[in-house]
């Protein structure tokens, strides 16, 4: 036994590549299995040391494993493997789907209090850091207005509508910040904003061949709820552009807070990130919780957590006095 | 008893008077007295129902105070009263000599952990929510540099300094973050700079009659550790005009992480505050920290903190459940 914090990894797509990435760059940490639905011997890891197993036999894990990051997605895998696997390890993962996560809180909360772990739940960007600055924003600032814009990014939910479009054979949508919209918001004059003025459309598209690029442009901005009601931009590639410039998954967005102090001094917080990799970022995230989620429990801390729950200098590898003396 | 938290102000300056402010605009906490080394009877408070104390006997409200806001100077005051008063009292304070944090930090820590107090030092914006940025960056993206440009905004000491200068009968500096450093960090080369060359540094001085403007301009411009090795401008302007567009105390700046992921994948991640007044945003903070220093007492916590041991949440008025549905 080397000290280090012993992290499983119960799913292998893009967000447990990047968890297995962003762990190799941890000196505290280390990667003891990863778990798959697959068939084991076929996942091929980027570390070939550390072994793959099926995920049925991950109850056999639960001594071996301080950390388990949950990387399933939030529609199905998570709401149903999320509370088995809480009471079998400490967890962490990035449920997103905002409207579900009271529902969601609660069921992680009873798995994880009743088995004595902690399971932090929605950790990533945003859900994640947007939160907490969100949350910084309104607490420090509480007269005031808050926004979150997305992007630019590629919205999967849009372009899989894009590529439902009959003579369309592929496409890419990214979510752009309105600049007019964010503009008004430093300005300070807290406009009422809603998602679709806060946000434009972007599409790239590759035809079908012999398919009428003027009707498929009309019936991609005429589409009623994805595109309709957004200033919707079309611009037709070739198959080769969209998988040489469009394959990438970047993703981003600001967080704003205009508010007031005193007898109406303006004060404005801004945060932003720009992803050159939305999953790669959100594992990076994962991994600095589940470094706290495991301190958490040591500490006694039991039940279901946010980001909200968890003091920052616990995600650092750095104890507290090196903390204050180089970051404070 | 009406279960709000009760606060006491020690120091009543530009700070103690933005705590006031703030303290006016929460509906969880209310401000018990105010304590003064002036005469209380000279003092003119926004409120006149809050009684005003002399600081000589303030040990005799150890128990009708829950959380005391320091709001003296970081040079002689803190170090002096902090130590003193987190023996009485649950405190909260804005020491800003970063040199002499981990000094400060021990004496508060061992002040309040004897007498059973919560002691959170070194709260504002920088320390404080920038030193939250700077966490937060590091510990996401590990394999990255960090950035932190402050401005625009008025320096004190660069401030006094102009003054001292012969011919000058007053003014005011602004630290300027360079456009071109920024615009440098956000290309994601990670440039090495230092403090001097991510700022310019722009004075407004009125002169004494008489004066030789240029051989006024030259000294400053030439002035050793303040001015000399920066890109340094000065500007002459009335008396009333001094007054009347250099009176108030904005300040701001960045924080910027420039990282990687993966197999060099570009992450960035930035925050930024425009404060129009520095003394009303950094009291915001201090009143927000209050509300979380007395719930960590209440939770059996002891001793010295920073933000950096502080869960979001307990900034915030709003209950766990509240927090996760409106803004996870």
């Amino acid at each position: 036994m080397n000290g280090k914090i012993r992290v499983g990894i119960a799913g292998y797509g893009n967000l447990g590549k990047g968890v297995e990435s962003a762990l190799a760059a941890t000196q505290d940490m280390e990667l003891v299995g990863v778990f798959t639905r697959r068939d084991p011997a076929a996942l091929q890891l980027g570390n070939r040391a550390v072994p793959v197993h099926g995920i049925d036999a991950i109850a056999r894990f639960a001594d071996a494993v301080d950390v388990l990051v949950l990387c399933g997605g939030s529609k199905t895998d998570l709401p149903e493997q999320g509370p088995t696997l809480a009471t079998l390890f400490n967890t962490v993962d990035s449920f997103d789907t905002h409207a579900k996560i009271p529902e969601y809180f609660a069921a992680m909360d009873a798995a994880a209090s009743h088995a004595g772990h902690v399971a932090i739940i929605s950790v990533g960007w945003d859900p994640g850091l947007f939160s907490l600055y969100r949350l910084y924003g309104e607490a420090l600032l509480p007269d005031g207005v808050g926004y979150t814009f997305w992007g630019k990014g590629v919205s999967q939910g849009h372009s899989d509508a894009l590529r439902r479009v009959p003579g369309v054979r592929g496409g890419v949508q990214y979510t752009v910040p309105s600049s007019e919209a964010v503009a008004r918001v430093r300005s300070g004059s807290r406009p009422a904003l809603t998602t679709r003025e806060k946000h434009t459309r972007d599409c790239y598209v590759v035809l079908e061949p012999g398919a009428d690029p003027a009707a498929v442009e009309r019936a991609i901005v005429t589409m009623p709820d994805y595109f309709a009601d957004y200033d919707t931009t079309v611009t037709f590639v070739s198959a080769a552009e969209l998988q040489r410039d469009h394959a990438a998954m970047p993703h981003g967005g600001f967080v704003m807070r205009s508010g007031t102090t005193g007898t109406g001094t303006s004060q404005r917080m801004e945060s932003s990130l720009a992803l050159d990799s939305n999953p790669e970022f959100t594992a990076s995230v994962l991994v600095a919780y589940a470094r706290a989620a495991c301190r958490l429990h040591r500490r006694g801390e039991r039940g279901a957590k946010t980001v909200f729950d968890v003091a920052p200098g616990l995600l650092s590898p750095k104890d507290a006095a090196d903390l204050r003396r180089e970051l404070l």
